[in-house]
């Protein structure tokens, strides 16, 4: 069970550092227990959807050569998130580093030298507490941009996400503490593309059909996949994914549908496995008559897609076939592409007509 | 001069296919007048301290083999921002290619064939015209973000820029539309990276500070360059850039101060010329006790270390002393180091500081 509200993870760091002491106190060699992360403890689970980490534990010990150093990272960082969070501050994971980062009494070692030591064990803290970076107090890079028919309240201010003008709100790494006041929007939609935010959010699709509109700017942080995530579960909203037509666009989708490797352990709070694919895919390049407009796949493109073929959240039928014919044709076409039909197609053809025929690959 | 307003760029639009149509008639060889934006055509105006485009002028020929082709495409393109202007949308240059491309009559040559054909022409027509690819309704990618004291119009939404939560105001495009409705800043203070937009943002410096806080994302989009041009020259507030203390964020300073090469002919847009540094410098270093929280400058760091000190635009005493100190101690830092002191040391101490002394670089 995921933890999360300050007092419970302020509470569970309290725990882990009395754990410890008690370790010393009995004079036992001081360790903490923390879920394998490696490739072989993740795992799909075909009835979540999501990719998901398995039962593997591993033990960090103070008098080990190998742990020595990152047991006391550990401590480190988990002294950090606790003063954060009984302050009620945010730093990002860069701030972090800097803030840990000093040299060893005389010695000529450091706490840490690289912000590339100090993130992983961020990611062992998540995981160790069940909890969330973000419920730590720990931010990285935002990007993303959302716009529509919802209202939530963000620190002491109410956010009406329909009055935002061109530019829409511009989603924070951390969205833990945001409420949802009002929600008019009967679904979420998520386009890989700022540019395609852009035209939907000029075309104010999202008020003539009542949504959410997010723009991902392409791979989608962390923040926007929580949004999303929040969306979906807390305002019982569908989520309908709009990408490119090549490999890139389509992991975009696998990703904010059933997680990633990498953040295996918190599937539960970023995937949003009833999310749908809209579009493009290669049969609307004939349906919408796009076929001038495409872009010929090159050999890392064709490498790529084969890949997502043998991924396990990609063995739909719907999506083999999908892929296959990628391959077969070796083509790959852009969400702008269909503005060769005309700048408008996208809002007042191909979205509606996709959504109300509920044409969505799983 | 530069044009603005929808009906005077029209009225250009027209004016220069009018002139082509008199051409014809006349039975001359059409042809059109652009400046020419090469390297040899660009130099520092030392006057308004901003890149600008020198006088030399070029011909475009429809009857000359090497121009047929491109003055096809700029008259597409001219005739494509006719039609946005008129409609009242605007596009993406991504979706202005796609909008052109065609294969012609019976043969196999396309009107386009690759998105860095039309680009080019899109910033001929600027020059030509004299305006702002924005103004012609053609928009690029986004980023930056911004909060503060500061009250905009856009579209139809009233924004108020100082209740937004932790999002903020994401950055269109274009920000040639918007109008300022009420200004209680001082200030600007652009900051490279947008985590520490988040740390300044979540100790609400802008409103300590009455100031407009803008995250430029490192190298400042369109959008965001030109947001802190208008809110320098009509809403009269001083701006003040925080970079890392390295050649990359002294050249993102030097873009928002003087302009680019590459955009040379728009500096009396996006430049602002008034623009300060507030730091990091590289006294900074000792002067907060940083010295630990360095990163050592690499090869290619010192490089374009040593290009800067080349630019006309770096020429001043305090700037070549600076770039002359990092080339001596080999060193690097980073914004987030002033972490190190204490997390809100940059918003309690640092920045109040510097601005208060008035400590910047020209």
């Amino acid at each position: 069970m995921r933890i999360s509200g300050k007092e419970k993870i302020s509470k569970e760091l309290t725990k882990m550092g009395n754990g410890v002491t008690k370790q010393i106190y009995n004079e036992e060699n001081p360790n903490i227990e923390i879920p394998v992360r490696s490739l072989s403890n993740v795992e799909f689970d075909s009835e979540t959807k999501t990719i998901s980490l398995g039962e593997q534990i591993s033990k960090r010990y103070l008098f080990n050569v190998a742990h020595a150093k990152k047991f006391m990272q550990t401590m480190m960082v988990a002294s950090f998130c606790k003063e954060l969070l009984d302050h009620e501050v945010h730093a990002s994971i860069r701030e972090a580093y800097y803030s840990l980062k000093r040299t060893i009494g005389d010695s000529n070692e450091n706490t840490f030298d690289e912000q590339k030591e100090s993130d992983p064990v961020i990611v062992d803290l998540e995981v160790m507490l069940g909890t969330l970076r973000e419920q730590l107090h720990l931010n990285a890079d935002r990007s993303g941009v959302a716009a529509g028919e919802v209202v939530i309240k963000d620190r002491d201010d109410t956010i009406d996400m329909s009055k935002l003008g061109s530019g829409g709100w511009s989603i924070p790494s951390n969205v833990e503490d945001i409420d949802f006041k009002k929600v008019d929007a009967k679904f979420v939609l998520v386009a890989e593309k700022n540019a395609t935010f852009d035209r939907l959010n000029e075309d104010k699709f999202w008020k003539k059909h009542d949504c959410v509109l997010i723009g991902a700017h392409g791979q989608a942080a962390r923040g926007t996949k929580r949004l999303i995530h929040r969306l979906h579960y807390e305002a019982n909203l569908p989520v309908y994914v709009f990408t490119d037509a090549d490999a890139y666009g389509y992991y975009i989708y696998s990703v904010i549908k059933s997680g990633s490797i990498n953040l295996a352990h918190a599937s539960d709070d970023f995937a949003t496995p009833k999310a749908k694919f809209l579009g493009l895919t290669m049969n609307d390049i004939e349906k919408y008559g796009l076929q001038k407009y495409t872009i010929r796949a090159n050999e890392s493109d064709l490498k790529r897609t084969n890949e997502l073929k043998k991924y396990p959240w990609f063995k739909a039928k719907e999506w083999q076939e999908e892929l296959d014919l990628m391959i077969k044709r070796k083509i790959k076409a852009e969400q702008e592409a269909l503005a060769a039909r005309h700048l408008k197609f996208v809002s007042d053809t191909y979205l509606p007509e996709k959504i109300k025929n509920k044409e969505f690959l799983p």
